[in-house]
């Protein structure tokens, strides 16, 4: 009898990532724990997806979203060879450290940011190389330099703390660097700046981009990435051949070509993300200045964990990372209005 | 000025797996090269997909897919905790290359087989062993252990040959290993036998299936492995988080669900693929007989690039091969029976 197979090492070992709860059907909580935009998408998302008919379901869809690529490349004023489509864009994180990050290379990043990166480099016996934010939550250039990287990741707003970092200082780093800087975009559509700029300038610089926030498709699964054509080459090489579903690719499109509506929607989190940032800071939170849809924040005695029970007792759910550092502080996804009363209310006094 | 950033030598050297041609939008063609089922997805599914409303697609979905994991449970006789989910069949095979097999190890395979395989090492930076099939497409069982792999990966029935291997014999290949064999049923859905007891036998069997072939969904990107829950708990550390969205989950769950209609169209596929085979031999091709959606049939003169090329005037295209020992056959998937009748009209006299 042959016994159970072992996998790597390195994943017998691995923890892995660990998104944030889930409701279980029919359960009615306030679910403010994973950024999602509190809005419905598009109504022409829904058009797109009821339009679908069996033929395209029967058959293969287009290996490269060529449909999608088209529609962003008109967006974002880029070319379409400079897009790349992915299942999320947790997979186009996957996809680069797959292209330029290999077993025995680094990874570096600054710590906090998105609690995937380890993961990621742990599946690829990657070695990971971290460095605290400087003062005011300024980019470590020089000391993130210093790890001899192949890449560097950050999040812009990063996460868990929607901070930002300036273009001009992306731009510093990416300059006096010879390997890729992914810029991971996921929280842009709610921020003042994005770093879209600086992809035509320098062939090292990647952005990731989501429609799980700023389009409220985190059901749909789609992701894509920004980059020079020599980077998407390399990366298409990697990726599975039919990465994308038709619906997805239907759906982000309409999502995307209907930007004066997914603004509104960014407009509206950003009035409710400075109302909640004013009323936590009432109630005695340290608040974060935020540039994403959710609010970092530690809790006026430090007690998060205890607020996080109190919450979920009430049925709100928000996000409690229980980490050197982090676990002081609660993540509150901007809901609407009703919902982030709802959170207000529902603190303990 | 940064240059563009180097990717990893094995990606520099890679070969991307080549997916059958796709036709342009609007461009009228037979198609008969990617195996999709010619017949419609269940009347089911398009039910489901009208059904999404903007609330499932604003949230995340299952992590696991736990509905689909239920109903496959119950049609396949398993637990739910033995089936995996995910974005296709290629994602299921990428995931457990990435759980069993490291940089340096061992990948095993009959060759021919599905020509992903080499591609999935070349990215892991595993060593490929691979091992001409027996006589009459019987499996190289002692072959395939002397190569000291980590898995043995092998196609039932195999593409492109169309051929099988009985259960019997992979249970004495699976007895005297201790890796992982993976038996990539994407075509069983068509053939007489699957390897199905041996998972509930052995803990190093692990089955791959797809909605791409005997549901008519390969639009939709969904396929599933079923296995030890211990096999499975390993690959789940591996996934990306949300690896399947939830109108995938939900249409893949409908069809599964409707296993009368699969059966009818598996069945019309069957009596046209002995109409298809019968019909090429009167005509001096020489046909491996098939137990998948495909047929396999040497050229009359061997002139399958011609053949090849001939039908693609026409407006049918053929999947062509062009390596040692497969370029003097076609592979035609079995379409309805009209489109055979093109093919069988549009073949060079």
């Amino acid at each position: 009898m042959p016994s159970t197979p072992k996998p790597r090492s390195n994943v017998a070992q691995m923890a892995p990532y660990v998104p944030g709860e889930q409701p279980g059907p029919g359960e009615k909580v306030i679910k403010l724990n994973t950024n999602e935009n509190p809005f419905p998408p598009s109504p022409r998302v829904l058009q797109a997806i009821r339009a679908v008919d069996g033929e395209s379901l029967r058959r293969y869809p287009s290996p490269k979203a060529d449909a999608f690529r088209a529609v962003a490349a008109r967006v974002h004023g880029v070319t379409p060879d400079m897009i790349l489509a992915g299942n999320g864009s947790d997979e186009i994180l996957a996809i680069v450290m797959r292209t330029f990050v290999g077993p025995g290379e680094v990874l570096a990043y600054p710590d906090p940011t998105y609690s995937l990166y380890p993961v990621l480099a742990d599946e690829a016996e990657s070695r990971v190389r971290t460095v605290p934010w400087n003062e005011n939550w300024d980019l470590p250039v020089d000391a993130l330099l210093k790890t001899s990287p192949k890449a560097i990741f950050f999040a812009n707003p990063n996460a868990p703390t929607g901070t930002v970092v300036r273009k001009s200082r992306v731009r510093e780093l990416a300059q006096a660097f010879d390997g890729l800087v992914l810029v991971d975009e996921a929280y842009v559509d709610f921020a003042d700046e994005s770093c879209l700029d600086l992809v035509g300038e320098l062939p090292n610089v990647l952005l990731c981009r989501t429609f799980s926030k700023g389009y409220s498709l985190a059901g749909l699964r789609f992701g894509y990435a920004i980059a020079a054509p020599a980077v998407v080459n390399e990366m298409l090489k990697v990726k599975d051949s039919y990465n994308c579903d038709a619906i997805a690719i239907l759906a982000a499109t309409a999502a995307l070509d209907d930007q004066a509506y997914a603004k509104k929607t960014w407009q509206a989190v950003r009035s409710e993300r400075a109302r909640l940032s004013a009323e936590l800071g009432k109630r005695g939170f340290e608040v974060i200045p935020s540039q994403a849809n959710f609010v970092f924040a530690r809790c006026p005695r430090g007690n998060a964990a205890d607020v996080y029970a109190s919450l979920k007792r009430q049925g709100i759910l928000v996000r409690f990372f229980d980490k050197p550092g982090l676990a002081d502080k609660l993540r509150f996804t901007v809901g609407t209005t009703e919902q982030n009363d709802a959170v207000l209310t529902a603190l303990p006094g």
